[in-house]
Formats: C-alpha cells, sequence, structure tokens
C-alpha cells in the first residue's frame, strides 16, 4: 500500500501531537487520570468534535464522549474509543490516536446517511498509573467502577472519587456514564505496542484475542554465605536455582506457539558480588490467546522452578499477583474488518493482543473489535513512540470500508427512520 | 579428640567477647580502622600481655605490638597476629580470636625457654569498611602503607592519616611500624569462615594456599521490551542471555575441582515484571589456589557469555575489579604445623583459604603459616558467629606443639645467648 491521502494522516498525526503538549510535566508527556491539563485535551477534541457535527460532553468518570446523531434519538449506536491518559514520560499515540482517528472517521463520514448514531469516546484512565488500577474510564462505561476503587487514595491520599470532584464533575452523575441500550458494538484502534506488524512488513493488523495473563513471584530462598570460603557442594544458591529456571522459562516459551513468557525483574539478596545469593525474587509474566495453553505453562514452570530448587537445597515460594483470562473479540465484527481491509487492499494480519486494551473491560457487555497500527521499532510507552502516516491512512481507509460494510451487513441492528 | 582444658579455651572465647562489648554502635559489634572504642580493645589486651610479661607498644598503624623477648634484644622474633577491625554488625571471633588466641600461647609458655622473641600482632585494619581499602594494618608491617593509602578519606572526608592523628598517633612514625629484620616467619590463627571443616568434622585445618581471586562484572545489554507484545522470536532478553551464563558459572565451578565461582549480585534495568528486561548486570567472583586454573575458568566464563549474549542479539561488556594472585603458605611452615596437630592428636586436614587474611601480605616479606578453626554453621560477619571451646583447644595444643617443633627445627634461626 502506497501513502495516499496523507493530508488527513499528517492531520491526525498532528492533533496527537497537540495534544502530547498538554502534561502533567514539562518537557515530557505525563498525563494521569483527570490531571489539570486533560481541561486543555478535552477542549482540543470537544473543538474537532463539534466541527465535524457531534453533540459532545464529558461523563461523571471524565470520559469524553462525542456522539454523531443516528436517525432518531434511539437510534442503535456504534462506538469507537480508547484512552486519553498515559504512562510517565510516554509517546504521543498510545490511547490517544485511537480517539482522534474516531474524530477523523466522522469527519470522512460528512454527508453520509448511517442507519445507526456513532459515538466516539475518549477514556479517562486506562493505564493504571494515578491509582494502581488500570481501565477506571471502560469500568465505568459498563457500570463497574465499584466503591472499593471509588475510594483508592493516590500518592497524595486523594480518592477517585475526590479527583472526579477536583476535576469540575459529580460521581452522583456516574450511572449516567453507563452505556446506553442502544450501543451494539465497540471498536478500537490502538497502536501495536510490539514489533509484529513491523516484522511482517503489514501497516496494520486485526485483533482476534486480548491475550490471558498470569503475574507471580517466585522467591527462592538459599543460603547466604562466603563467595571464597564455600565449597561448591556446601552451597545452597539462590541465584544459582533461579538461573537454571529462568533459562527454563525462555525455553518453554521458545517451544510453545504463541506463548510469551518473561522473567524481567530479578533481585538478589544480599547482593553483593562476595556473598552468594540467599534470597533472589524473580517475576514471572506469562500470556496467551488460550487460557488453557497459559495455565498449562504456569504449571509446568512452577514445577521446573521447585526441580531446580530443590537440586540445590533451595526452597521455593510462589505469589500470584495477577490472573486475567483471554478475552476473544467478536468473531463477526472481526470478519467485517478483515473484509474491509481486503477492499482496501492492504494486508492485515490477524494476531493476538499481548497487552491489555479498553475493548478487554467493554467486551464485558459488548461485540468488541481491535485493529492494530504498527509500532515502528517496536517502540511504547517511550517519549519516541511513533506511527507511520501511510499506517494511519491504512487504518483510516480499512475503518471507511469497514463502516460501509457494517452499515450493509444484514445482522447490524439500524434505524430506518427519516 | 575430647575436650580438654576448657577453661584456657573458655578464657579465650571469653576474652573475645569482652572485646567485642567495644563497639562503634551499641548494642552490636562493629568496630573500623582505629575507632574510638579501639583504645579500651588496647587497654584490655595489653592488661593480659603485660600480666603474662609481654611488652606492648601501639605504632603508628594503631597496630597492638605486644613481644615475649627472646635471650637478647637481637634475638630471632616469630610474629603471630590476626585483626581487630570488624565488618558492621559483626561476630565477636574473626580477627580477634587469632590476637587473643596469640596472648593464650604466651601464657602457656610461661617459663619455657625458647631461643627467639615472640611478638603478638592486633592489626588495626583489616576488613576494608573504613576506607574501602582492606589490611591497612598488615600493609603497615611490611612498609606499604603509601601515600596514595594515607590519603584516602572515609564518608566523613576524614583521611587514613587524619585518623591515625584523631587517635594519639603520628603518621610520621610510621616507618617505625615496619617489622625488623629479626623476625623470621609469622602464623596467623583464624576463624575458617567456611563450612569445610565441619562438614568433615574436624577442629582445625592448615591453609596451604590463599585463594587467588578476580572479581569482575558482565554487562548484558539486549533491547527493553513490552513482555505482552514481544513475541520470543524477537526478543533481545538481557536477562534470559545472563540466566544461561550463571548456569554456566555454577557448571563450570562444579566441574573444575577446587574451584569456587559466584554471581551473588544481578541486577535488572528496567525491572518490572512485564518488561523484557534491556540490561542485566551480573557480578562473577572466581577464586583457586592455581592462578592458572583460574585465568582458564575466567576466559571460559567470558566466552560462554559472549556465546549466550549472541545467540540473543544482546551484546556484552565486562569490566574486571580485582585480579589478586594466589598466595601459597611457607612449606616448611606448614609441614611443622601439620606434624604439630599430629603429635596433638588432631585430625587437620590441609585446605585452600577461599578468603584473604592478613597473611596474604605479610607473606610479601616473611614465611608464614595459618592454621583454621572450625566455623559452626559455616557462619562469619554475622552476630551469630561462633567458635567452639573444644576447637580452642585443639588450636592451642597444636600451637604448643608447633613452638616446641619450631624451636627443635634445625632451620629455625635462634640466639643461644643467656
Amino acid at each position: 500500500m502506497t501513502s495516499t491521502n496523507t493530508i488527513r494522516a499528517d492531520r491526525i498525526i498532528d492533533r496527537c501531537r497537540q495534544i502530547a503538549a498538554c502534561t502533567d510535566i514539562p518537557g515530557e508527556t505525563t498525563r494521569a487520570f483527570l490531571s489539570p491539563p486533560m481541561h486543555r485535551v478535552h477542549a482540543l477534541l470537544r473543538g474537532w468534535m463539534e466541527a465535524a457535527g457531534m453533540t459532545v460532553r464529558i461523563d461523571a468518570a471524565g470520559n469524553l464522549r462525542g456522539v454523531r446523531p443516528g436517525p432518531t434519538p434511539q437510534s442503535p449506536r456504534l462506538l469507537i474509543g480508547s484512552h486519553l491518559d498515559t504512562v510517565p514520560n510516554a509517546g504521543a499515540f498510545d490511547g490517544v490516536l485511537g480517539v482522534v482517528l474516531g474524530v477523523a472517521i466522522i469527519e470522512e463520514l460528512r454527508g453520509q446517511h448511517l442507519p445507526f448514531a456513532v459515538e466516539v469516546i475518549g477514556f479517562s484512565e486506562e493505564e493504571g498509573v494515578r491509582f494502581s488500577k488500570p481501565f477506571l474510564g471502560s469500568l465505568a462505561l459498563i457500570g463497574k467502577l465499584d466503591a472499593e476503587t471509588m475510594a483508592r487514595a493516590d500518592r497524595n491520599g486523594v480518592s477517585v472519587a475526590e479527583a472526579i470532584r477536583i476535576f469540575g464533575l459529580n460521581p452522583a452523575d456516574l450511572p449516567a456514564a453507563a452505556l446506553s441500550n442502544e450501543a451494539f458494538a465497540y471498536i478500537e484502534f490502538h497502536i501495536e505496542q510490539g514489533p509484529l506488524l513491523e516484522s511482517e512488513d503489514a501497516s496494520i493488523g486485526i485483533v482476534d484475542t486480548i491475550a490471558g495473563q498470569t503475574r507471580m513471584s517466585f522467591i527462592f530462598e538459599g543460603h547466604a554465605n562466603h563467595a571464597g570460603t564455600t565449597p561448591m557442594h556446601l552451597r545452597h544458591d539462590a541465584m544459582a536455582a533461579a538461573a537454571v529456571w529462568i533459562a527454563a522459562v525462555e525455553d518453554y516459551a521458545n517451544t510453545h506457539t504463541g506463548l510469551v513468557a518473561t522473567v524481567g525483574k530479578v533481585e538478589t539478596s544480599p547482593g553483593a558480588g562476595n556473598v552468594i545469593a540467599g534470597r533472589v525474587t524473580a517475576s514471572l509474566d506469562v500470556r496467551h490467546a488460550s487460557d488453557q495453553a497459559r495455565h498449562n505453562a504456569v504449571a509446568a514452570l512452577i514445577r521446573s522452578a521447585k526441580e531446580t530448587a530443590a537440586k540445590r537445597g533451595v526452597q521455593l515460594v510462589t505469589h500470584t499477583q495477577l490472573e486475567q483470562s483471554a478475552v476473544p473479540m467478536n468473531a463477526h465484527l472481526t470478519r467485517l474488518l478483515q473484509a474491509a481491509a481486503a477492499k482496501a487492499k492492504l494486508p492485515c494480519p490477524t494476531m493476538t493482543s499481548g497487552a491489555g486494551h479498553d475493548a478487554m473491560i467493554v467486551a464485558q457487555r459488548l461485540p468488541c473489535a481491535m485493529l492494530f497500527l504498527r509500532s515502528p521499532g517496536g517502540l511504547s510507552h517511550h517519549p519516541d513512540e511513533a506511527v507511520r502516516p501511510q499506517d494511519v491512512e491504512a487504518a483510516l481507509s480499512t475503518a471507511i470500508e469497514f463502516l460501509v460494510l457494517l452499515r450493509d451487513d444484514k445482522t447490524t441492528p439500524r434505524d430506518d427512520h427519516a
């Protein structure tokens, strides 16, 4: 696919960069849940949305919601969304691009009749930075922003409810943030945050499943001892046990298709070069589109850790921090997306999303689909995070074709008034 | 060997505990180079030494030196020594035991004629804590406390020279701290600080060599990436590379007799469970009695690290922090010690010292020998560090036999006046 219509793609990228300038910390892009710069983000988006004929409101969870009306107020409603918050020192595209693309889709539709409304949602929170809990925006949409979450405090002791009030909103209005009965589907555009599309030379990819995740810590308890005076046969070396296990983790993932397994954090105690490690704490992150495959992997890796520990007289303790099932995207919507990419003559591999996204939450209530845009260098959560204009163009072309296919699909709910 | 004469062993242990009460930090035993409590240590030892008929002085490096005179002031002189400083939160025996045992040996000799003088030295510094440089006491003895060392500053900006002045001594007198031409041999008693004697059910062991050491850091530079979105075949995982190497380090040491190799400190960066490690820094500590065996090991382990890194597209950088040759003890003195243990009917394995000791420094000028005492649980540098009375008794009996053998040995320099 060559780069056509790059003016509209360039405009999308430029808008993302305008939003990236709204930041809690000057000189970088850092935007936590409902921090003051989010007012400016909302103002920018509201301007573009209203210019495109949309009706805009901010719900009580701080989600920006712009509606292109359907034929009547009761028309079925397609949702397009992603998030507006960022990780610390972020790039300009993670989340924001999906919202700005949603607005551009509406702009491209101007004049065209659709038998349903389209609502573009900029979720207030997905990254989990401020309150150590992600998806606050999409949880509000599905009516699951519960009392425990509302009471969570940030590091300054401000609760979610207080943060909402400080931003000028009223937590009592949260019920009105929940999605209406008219909503029938949700689609999300997001940068891939990984290297797969780049390695396959594709602009876009379709997510069929958001992978399930297990996050654990493995604690190897050996005996700290003098590195010079303790012969090898009298050691209980926690680091040696952990190392053999970490090598086995990599080996297991290499030999099981679709699995990723990572030991990203290792801490040695006492942590001196001339002392045998008495304790090693290692993280484990395992993801797969199949929950069964993931459970099998975790069980095998626990067995492997026990064996390698036992051989060295080292004890093993494990803790599970997160256990999250895989979330399949809607098969019918996914087929429509594939057909749309084909109509746009775009190669578009189907892939698993290894990262979590708002679609994972919304899928509890609505059929969902996701389209990834290539991440140059696989880079994300980094100031150098980028997106190529031709890939934005490819996503936009596919989205327009998707809306046409959705409009014409016989299973799509429609409002044929007016 | 059953426990006989435990009164004298108990007294030695009790004296070590009295010295352990002299501390920079109440409630633990922490005694840095020439900190104020060292005055009390000197006073205690001086009292016991003078009661045993010794002449005592403190040299300009803060070493306590008690002499049991020989037949004339020019008599040959045997040195018995170890150190009086400790690591932070130490036990009561590391170093101190060797000095207190030296005094006890003199007490046991009372009345017996020897054709040489005996000087018991309590070195002011061996652990390297205060000035990040060990062996200050024994370096002064061999005349190698150089200007660079004297100018080193502790964390309060106090130099070694200033610390000496503050203690009431004069750095200008350092030349008089150097050992006299009359000195002909040095023997050091020290706890093993390891589990070997305990595992062999032996009270004492003879050190034939102080192992050479190499200390390095290995830096594996991969690419930090998202643990969920980066497929296994597109990773450059620094921790996986390091883990395979650490396992190879253990395997190499297990299959090469007499070698110990340790990776005690591992740091992952960025160090998050959901991020593939972009950089891992791992320590390597390799020791062996044979320098050639140690060099071979280091070369093999660098090769192994390069291979495991290259397989993963990971770069390797290594730094060498310490490269120290093995120091053999004097073969003749060692044979005399072995004969002494045999006369005392004590099983006494010959072993390599994996840790450094003052004998390693003194060996640059004098024939040296070392006797280890069993460390219960292999414990050292720990408040629970201990020594058993029967093992102290075994060391004392062996020392007395050693002095008799040394006295009667035809190669020993003697002063047959008076």
